[in-house]
């Protein structure tokens, strides 16, 4: 069987009774029945993840992943795409806002070209997985080959793999690639039947007449791939290398019982087709923000996510996921390091 | 003139200009514009408070007051009055849910006895302000004389004044007190002028009978006690010596520039007495999360603050503040970490 057939047929339900059980923990502490209300949430949820009423506090990794995307001919995005490598760059020197609150968060960065636009380039720190030099423009037929979008989903789980085996037990998912909003929408849009209208935003910023081209490239793409009902060849079709590649990482991640932290529109949608794939994974994944971004909202039912907090955020990168560890944390802190009413010697009226 | 008198004469607006600033430097970062959402209005709102565009990272406190309440002669909460003592104990030992979430947040707690019941008793770790074993019932007469509400305003200002010189530069408020949640609605129905009915909440969980018994509790105290037009009067006959305590507090952070970070429903309304006090303190406080109270929007509404999160929280205690605590870090760091376009060399397309 192939990596990525072996690592969906690994994935399983998530452990209702292990949540069950941390309720009954948390329960006992020193405060009223429910009161920290969605930091419970949170502790029981990591706990049917990974199938223990205890779960330790976790070791944090977000996975960057970058990629380019061809639909950037139609004039979709408001930067030009040289940016996806520059911000490459930045990332491997540590100037970016993840790289500022994945440190915040005592997360390690691992940042993965995934098929940059331009020459292949070694950078130190930024790990080349690079399936091409950026995907097909999406509007003229499909954005990558099946086999190049199996092979990125593959690169995805080696690196949880690898990551698993340095005793990471958290993964934020991160991405960067200009035009990668134009993707996601379309993949929304061949997934949900939404129009496309509703889940098309601005991305970085573009203005009306900008929006407009992004919509009409997207129901272009859908005609000229018409979405059939294999969710791999809907992610060939519509995705982008850095976007399967993370499809592939929650698939390992769930795999492997490790928590994935969501991010923005993008790194959603990537949860989105693991979970198309596979879709027990869709109970591995936790919403960190609600973007302001029209089709998050969107993608984030679909996944069956209430997300933590909204901060108005459009940045990606994992920068919601990231502030969202420190809730994580939170939440074991106080799973471990509460008084129970007996230790305490609180009255509990069981309220 | 007092200590009080002298306090809300310091209190001075908010320096919009520094906010502007610290936008400025925030639109050069790597990223595009606004990006950050919620995250740069953090940076800004704490620049503005500063009045400096490069705050520094904060040094954190969390003051955390406890008092006990006469009112709960009448049926209102759904714990015993010694539940405050006993709780007191349990934060001085580390086990509450604010210890935890404190030290993860690496914020002193600063424990008071504004005032609980029972005997006077040293407890380790804990500060002695005890103004009185409890205030009296208000649905008999004032809660306390303006004395003991001026009294318990300058124990928080001097409070402050200590942590000022320890060079604490951030401080979130906290509670604790069986029955408080009652004395906080009244306060909020005086200054507010809303239905008792609307903004008069379950606090630590009770049941209809005694919600009942809170609503007609709350509304027999505004009979009782008319409120003026003197906030210090309200605040005497329908608060309590940890709400007087931390709007003191508030009075003197923001007499000294220093950001307060609220909490839920009874410190948010302890903000809004110092706000009623002296107008200008409203500019100083920075809401934390939406609790499930029903009078919090309220009161947030009042001070004109915009929450960061919704959590379903009902605790108290500054649990609140401590989560925020990490928001206000994160944008700091995104403030004196990011690369600029020019640092980084990415294009700035200006979106």
């Amino acid at each position: 069987m192939s990596l990525l057939g072996k690592t969906c047929s690994a994935i399983i339900e998530v452990d209702d009774e292990a949540a069950a059980a941390t309720q009954r923990l948390l329960d006992d502490k020193t405060k009223p029945r429910r009161s920290l209300g969605r930091l419970e949430d949170i502790a029981c949820k990591i706990a049917s993840i990974e199938r223990n009423p205890l779960p330790p506090l976790p070791t944090k990794a977000i996975v960057v992943m970058a990629g380019d995307h061809g639909v950037v001919q139609e004039g979709v995005s408001a930067y030009p795409p040289e940016v996806t490598r520059q911000m490459l760059l930045n990332f491997a020197r540590g100037g970016a806002a993840i790289n500022v609150l994945a440190r915040h968060a005592a997360a390690r960065v691992i940042v993965v070209d995934m098929g940059v636009n331009g020459p292949a380039q070694a950078i130190p720190g930024v790990l080349s997985r690079r399936i091409a030099p950026g995907t097909r423009n999406f509007t003229l037929g499909p954005a990558m080959t099946v086999e190049q979008a199996v092979l990125a989903l593959e690169h995805g789980i080696a690196i949880v793999q690898e990551l698993a085996s340095t005793g990471i037990d958290l993964i934020g998912l991160g991405e960067m690639g200009i035009g990668n909003s134009t993707a996601a929408s379309a993949l929304l849009a061949a997934f949900s039947g939404r129009p496309v209208e509703e889940i098309t935003g601005r991305g970085t910023g573009i203005d009306d007449a900008a929006w407009k081209r992004k919509v009409a490239a997207i129901e272009k793409s859908l005609k000229v791939n018409p979405p059939g009902d294999k969710p791999l060849q809907v992610l060939a079709a519509l995705g982008g290398f850095e976007i399967a590649g993370l499809a592939g990482v929650v698939l390992a991640a769930a795999a492997r019982k490790i928590p994935i932290l969501l991010d923005g529109f993008i790194a959603s949608t990537a949860a989105l087709c693991a979970a198309r794939i596979a879709p027990h994974a869709a109970g591995y994944v936790i919403a960190s923000h609600q973007s302001v971004e029209s089709g998050h909202k969107v993608v984030l039912e679909a996944l069956g996510c209430n997300p933590l907090f909204e901060f108005a955020m459009r940045l990606g990168e994992g920068t919601g996921a990231a502030l969202a560890m420190h809730m994580v944390d939170a939440a074991l802190h106080v799973l471990h390091e509460m008084a129970t009413f007996a230790s305490a010697q609180v009255t509990d009226t069981g309220r």
